[in-house]
């Protein structure tokens, strides 16, 4: 196995896990975006952050990069889009990569997380989170691409180049998408349909036939992203060790449940990491 | 009842704890050393800290301190002996005073609360807690004093000027005790022996003949502190909202079990105090 551990996820949560596996000396592979978690950013004052009082949350957020760079610590900016058991461990699908670690902290936070109606049930059916790996399957065909994040606009236009209509449904501010066979759609769905395969993607007042989706988005929701794995309610269920239902698989942070807290968030973190090297060290 | 919520240690958990209750807008009493965790000021240097890179203990503590300050958070700094339920919440002695509150946050840490081999059997019956309380009993006999903070120092001259002899045992350095009746003994006590009350203190070479013994120190082991509070393996059990057993009890921080990490304390301060606020809003 190449890692110890999968970290995946950059707010609060993520950083407190890394911080702790580098200073425990673990092979580990942090996946996050470059500007750790926009939700963290965006917030506008954090007072109950022990140690830092009145921080904004771009202050709080810069603090933890700054100490993340302070012990050399860096992510891989691509997204993960499957977590698969393997022999020993698990493999991690990530853009065109693939990644195998021993154990896997998924600190997904709770916004991105919540699956559209019927998403879950049209995937590998016509729903797709990866472009580059599924793009080639819908060539000359016609797709919506639903996608949270400007950092993927650029996998818009790939699938453009390759389906014959794309409806592109840019769910962030300002998009640029020049493609010509594009059209924009500006709401967000609300349903996915069909028979075997997906069929069509609803919005509040009508629907679009589509012969596949692609949501592009920095999270995904945890079940679909980690075949097997508990939640309830939306979040993931974990035992009071961080550890979940499937054995070297922790979670921690938000998407863990109550209270969406950045310092319950960093504590969990820290949990998480304690318990994947103890089983780590159970397991060699 | 006084207060909503009771919150007792002054490590990062009662910190945490103390910060969103005042947030929260309860009214609340905060338990705590003016130095606050003496155990977190002596830490060398906390790496994992997210958002303070490389602080020392000390560092910390101060900045937690400064954290509370800020906020107009000011301790009270007598010690807690008892919390016993009563209609409608809680009872806590402290000193020569007893506060109620709606619901408790334990924050003990961990250090402090093992409890002496047969501690637990003469609770009440030869052994005490409270030297202003229960001082008066001792008059003209014969009781060991184990004294673990410098800060209660002036308990053992109060019970020296009581009892016809006094065996004090400072667990602690520079200590300055005057009384004549007072014979040092410098060695921690392995177990408590008796029948149906004390008789001996035992040491590791020897033991003393004793009437009572009085245990002056800042944090009393959990079942002890609470009567009929679930522990396992010296840890109170807590749920993953950080109930206990009992309800409007609550705990957070070392005493609920590792890893014993400073965010993972401040982490559940947090979520102990969320769970507090919730509880009360239910039972109106």
């Amino acid at each position: 196995m190449e890692f110890d551990i999968a970290i995946i996820g950059g707010g609060a949560a993520g950083v407190s896990a890394v911080i702790n596996a580098k200073i425990l000396q673990k092979k580990f592979i942090w996946f996050a975006s470059g500007e750790l978690s926009k939700k963290l950013s965006q917030a506008e004052l954090v007072k109950n952050y022990p140690g830092l009082p009145d921080v904004t949350g771009g202050e709080l957020a810069w603090t933890l990069k700054n100490h993340c760079e302070s012990m050399n610590i860096e992510p891989c900016e691509e997204v993960v889009t499957g977590v698969y058991q393997v022999e020993d461990g698990f493999s991690l699908l990530a853009g065109n990569n693939s990644y195998e670690a021993k154990t896997v902290i998924l600190c997904l936070g709770v916004e991105a997380a919540k699956p559209v109606n019927g998403e879950e049930d049209f995937v590998g059916r016509g729903i797709s989170y990866c472009a580059t790996c599924d793009g080639f399957l819908y060539k000359g065909k016609t797709i919506a691409v639903i996608c949270t994040d400007k950092r993927f606009e650029h996998e818009i236009e790939y699938l453009c180049s390759l389906a014959e209509k794309v409806y592109a449904v840019p769910l962030y501010r300002g998009y640029e998408i020049k493609a010509e066979n594009a059209e924009i759609v500006l709401k967000a769905p609300v349903k996915f349909e069909g028979g075997k395969r997906l069929e069509r993607v609803v919005f509040k007042d009508g629907f679009k036939e589509v012969d596949g989706a692609f949501l592009l988005k920095g999270a995904l929701s945890p079940a679909i992203l980690v075949h097997g794995l508990k939640t309830e309610s939306g979040h993931i269920f974990v035992n009071r060790d961080c550890s979940t239902n499937i054995a070297g698989v922790f979670a921690a942070g938000d998407c863990t449940g109550r209270p969406y807290q950045y310092v319950k968030a960093a504590g969990e973190g820290n949990v998480a990491v304690h318990s994947a090297v103890e089983y780590l060290s159970k397991n060699k």
